[in-house]
């Protein structure tokens, strides 16, 4: 079927302006590892997506979840094993105090799941985010991310700028200057629901700020915001939907950020591919939460999630997946840092482990963010055979994020192809 | 593992009041066709999940799963051909109109696709819904069911009684009269958000009022309430989560039920156990509701969800489920009716299909709700390895749900146990 063919039936039977990839987009039917296959046999290298955190097709994932499903997949009000050995090892990954889980399905829903948590715990309804996060697609978690667009329309909601060093909200301030400013609008946020008697709830962030173009966040603003907030009756929510599971190097976003969040959210990579999302939170949290809300998901906490869930993480430890991450990411991102002293357009590279961020210049000076450069680039690397993405508060912002299978070979596969295009363009 | 250390270790992992079935937890570890088998080996005819509507374990859905996970299972914004033949091939299933779908993981998703996608298209924020139904757990979505104990909380909510022949709003009434004495509350609350300025965007409602307790619904309520919302500039939203996909003896609730909504959402027995769900719409609304709000779900729409979905709909019309639906379900509850003339706490016999329901009374004339007396009969019934539950909005209503693979001789052996109970009990 021709890829126009395909075009016109997904607009009549899924509806007009349904997301879709590059300029011209992929039919893919194959994956394996890292590589994706077009339906004419062209073979992909991805670098863009997070899900199948242990490869595309994974062997382990997929027999877990046919022997389970073989054998059992009801909802959890019945007794089950699997589902607590799961929640034992999950928790055991988490700083101590997190040692309770409420699994659903999807990152939206364990949004929805530390949103109605925070607000049961506290007795609060005030949320402070940043401006350019995204936690997902519901009604409630919407709002966190229109809420700089629509600020009249989302009483309970404030937004901050989010911190970072390198477009920063003063240009003349120190690293720890810039951390005393940002933390000031955390202040003046929890003043600013106090000033409307909105009881406030707390902070609801992405630990590492993927969607924000995972920004250097100047030292120590993390682990104090959190503070702030705890001392304001709030608590802080770490947003690992993205920045979890061994992504940023360390086993969790927090973890690379250096602070201690009060309730966690997970989702992409947890399964691998099979919708399995989560919230682990100190234990009154979720007894708060049980008891205001009689939570009940039909798919989730199911012997199904437990079983791929439970490979994941086998995959994640057996493979050493942690130390590759480290050091293919180490490898990439010290690679790009060499190119960017070559090309003025690489105006910042920066990121965590295998998620790493280049943000594009128009020039270093006035660092003018340049999106047509960032998506010609981002085209070009899919013609010839490597998949990526854009994002970021500014849309400029090449975002390389692969499975974390990636090696070293991988990363030279891709630096030779990125090289070429940048002389190509730019020689 | 004793039951009492699961519950021990269920309730410090996953916290307190986790909803647990039966005074006595069943500790299930393997399921097969309409059977489930607990960790000593004790068999257990399941006549209460609707998932797995083709049977637990069921074959066909396993090998798809199997198959596609392991070729591939990527997100929506490349191109695929399985997710377009499996829309069209669901929306072929619907009234014509409907004739474009968004999917999603949950039943509480495709609540909230349906809220956005009516508020979307009509521009408004008022939703009538029946007093005691269920359409999720998401923040917003949960508004829908606590409306009714919090009026003022939800000033863009109006409730109205669900409709029904048992124990009507106005008991010397026909038939007819109650049709009349319902729609007028739907006037009415039109008219209250017409007066609080709130602007109308429709109605949400199961088709069947499954929830609620599978009432008889006067003749002509809901064709003439979807006509009136439509006349208000509102959309009929149908919740066939529950009633979908057969189970009421045709393919939808709404045909059961004879009437014609805008919007469709589906879930539950829509992957036999994986996480599938969706909405259909007419177009516009489809297209309305992709504008407004960029929707993507990384885990929906995949050729994951594609190849399971499509094994259920393979299995629901190669084996005739629908005739068996028809055939069976009438059986079983022709028998019961039999039964009701014996046990004056049979108060009312009624359902649609395999989707049955026994509203349990302390006597015929009072139709005085008895929750214990229908709690001791889903108690015994496991005792003697029959899984049950009790239902409604007075949690009186013996709930009859099984697998649609549900055999006569099923139905026979039921009635046995079910027959032998009430003896002991009333005999």
């Amino acid at each position: 079927m021709s890829r126009q063919t395909l075009l016109e039936r997904r607009e009549r039977l899924l509806g007009q302006r349904m997301p879709l990839f590059y300029s011209e987009p992929v039919h893919i039917v194959r994956g394996e590892g890292i590589y994706l296959y077009d339906a004419s046999g062209k073979q992909y290298m991805d670098m863009y997506n997070n899900v199948p955190c242990v490869g595309h097709a994974n062997p382990r994932v997929v027999a877990a979840m046919q022997t389970q499903a073989g054998t059992l997949n009801v909802h959890s009000r019945y007794l089950h094993e699997a589902i607590l050995d799961y929640t034992e090892r999950l928790t055991g990954l988490h700083a101590e105090c997190l040692s309770r889980a409420v699994f659903c399905c999807t990152g939206t829903e364990a949004s929805e799941i530390a949103l109605l948590m925070a607000r049961a715990a506290t007795g609060g309804r005030g949320i402070i985010c940043s401006d350019s996060g995204y936690h997902g697609n519901s009604t409630e978690v919407r709002r966190l991310s229109v809420a700089r667009r629509d600020p009249q329309g989302n009483p309970e909601i404030r937004t901050i700028p989010y911190p970072q060093c390198y477009r920063p909200i003063d240009a003349a301030a120190s690293e720890s200057e810039l951390t005393e400013l940002y933390l000031e609008r955390v202040h003046e946020a929890i003043a600013d629901f106090d000033r409307h008697d909105i009881p406030f709830a707390g902070m609801f962030v992405c630990s590492l700020l993927v969607n924000e173009g995972l920004p250097d966040i100047p030292a120590g603003f993390m682990s104090r915001a959190a503070e702030i907030v705890r001392e304001a009756g709030g608590v802080f929510i770490a947003d690992e939907v993205q920045a979890g599971f061994c992504r940023s190097g360390r086993w969790w976003g927090y973890q690379t950020s250096g602070f201690e969040p009060d309730i966690v959210t997970m989702g992409k990579p947890m399964g691998a591919g099979m919708p399995i999302a989560g919230v682990v939170a100190r234990p009154g949290l979720v007894d708060a939460f049980r008891e205001k809300t009689g939570y009940f998901n039909t798919f989730a906490s199911s012997p199904l999630q437990a079983a791929v869930g439970m490979a994941v993480l086998d995959e994640l430890e057996d493979r050493e997946i942690l130390d590759n991450v480290v050091a293919v990411g180490g490898y990439l991102r010290a690679a790009l840092e060499r190119l960017q002293a070559e090309y003025e357009c690489m105006g910042d590279v920066r990121g965590h482990g295998l998620a790493i961020a280049v943000d594009w210049v128009s020039d270093r000076e006035s660092k003018k963010p340049d999106r047509r450069g960032v998506a010609e680039v981002v085209n070009r690397l899919k013609d010839k055979g490597f998949l990526t993405g854009s994002a970021g508060s500014l849309g400029n912002v090449l975002k390389l994020r692969p499975p974390l299978v990636f090696s070293k070979d991988n990363a030279d596969a891709f630096l030779a192809a990125f090289s070429e295009i940048m002389q190509d363009i730019h020689g």
